[in-house]
């Protein structure tokens, strides 16, 4: 007898982020797998909360699937989208990698969420209206080499990005080697914006330059916005924004 | 007297993607502005529907802030994410450029959604799990020589990629020269993913690989989605998936 195995996302904050659909599976679920404060913000009546920590994403996985393999309804939640940075790539990657028949039989769903990416940007205006880079700035689980080479790619592609794990104690000087990437190949007065804890009680937007941005400014729970060479700030309603014109100059510089 | 314009998004289909956030904006509106498809999704008893052709964004976003401008309680509606190649950059290009200053107390809200690239990698696996790039093929309102040029350096960059507007009877042949500008960059066996009609009933995927892609399976509803040098399928389910694994090799290539 076998279980479901839902890979889920509450979004970045609340509940006024959370699709029906995925509502719908934290309702029925017997069992939900996950980092503690994600965890704890779908945790029903009933259900039996599996926490573990932040960092061990391939055993969390591997957890959830043995307790679908025993005929669980089992949710696995991130925080935003399960496919961005999240748990949809550790589930895909045990089961990819791992040779567990009795995993065989786990009815799999994958299910989207919005993303910090998106509430952050939705915050600001439209900075990623067009084309637009996601990029990681932990060098857990790639070379650094490969972050520096994509911050270039990029800025060469004159991409909007959006940096997710841009800064914490034990990374703490990542960010400023990628701006100073981004300061090689972009103009100084590129808008970039450092959108903290969106959706919570202490969210709150910087507004800056790729010349004048600050990591100081930033920590964990920042997601960095930096705009494309078109990208422009405005003001409206007593505040400022920031967006990616639809269009651009025919003409290359 | 000035009305409230909130820019939303309805999600690739259905209402089982629509957040509680916009379900409760389309709830209280006066007007509804959009294209036809996404209007019709959203509308209410009581709601006037203003419906305009797919092209018109900048005229689409005007008559918006006008409504919102007399009072009213509008929303502009994409599918998807409006900040994903959406309504939102139409809006914030309009409030930037032109000096209009009834507009000036309209209140401007901009609210996430569910983009397409999610739903079809939801469905796929996990295949934008980490660093990756979201590219509209529409050369419309950019110059092509920038959308090879964003294709080259996603692809040096070895970035996951989704393809907006790949195809259409207007655009027939710029996926197939998109695909050319990878295949000079990425190995041949490189996953490709074909996601069409997402959430629909019609959806379907067609998995092949970048040395195979053909653009002919393509249409306007379709999402194409490439692999990064490390993406793999599997088969689980009795179907195939799709992902980028967590962690990257530490030497390179």
């Amino acid at each position: 007898m076998s279980g479901r195995l839902s890979v889920i996302g509450c979004g970045p904050a609340g509940e006024h982020w959370l699709s029906p659909e995925t509502a719908q599976l934290i309702a029925r679920a017997t069992d939900a797998v996950g980092y503690g404060p994600y965890v704890r913000r779908i945790a029903r009546p009933g259900m039996r909360l599996h926490i573990s920590d932040n960092r061990e994403e391939l055993m969390r996985a591997v957890l959830a699937l043995e307790l679908a393999a025993q005929g669980r309804e089992v949710v696995i939640v991130s925080g935003g989208d399960p496919g961005i940075f999240a748990m949809a790539a550790a589930v895909c990657e045990c089961l990819s990698e791992a040779d567990q028949p009795r995993w065989d039989n786990v009815e799999l769903g994958i299910y989207p969420g919005i993303s910090a990416l998106q509430a952050a940007a939705a915050k600001i205006g439209a900075p990623l209206g067009h084309d637009f880079c996601a990029i990681s700035l932990s060098d857990v689980l790639k070379p650094w080499s490969l972050v520096c080479r994509r911050l270039r790619c990029a800025a060469q592609g004159d991409f909007a990005m959006a940096f997710y794990n841009p800064r914490s104690r034990h990374r703490p000087w990542q960010l400023g080697a990628a701006l100073d990437i981004l300061r090689e190949e972009q103009p100084p007065q590129t808008p970039v914006v450092f959108a903290r804890a969106i959706g919570r009680e202490d969210e709150a937007l910087h507004y800056t330059t790729l010349a004048e941005a600050d990591p100081e400014w930033v920590d964990m729970r920042t997601l960095v916005i930096v705009g494309n060479s078109q990208a422009r700030y405005f003001d409206h309603g007593q505040r400022r924004w920031m967006y990616s014109p639809r269009s651009y100059p025919v003409i290359e510089s």
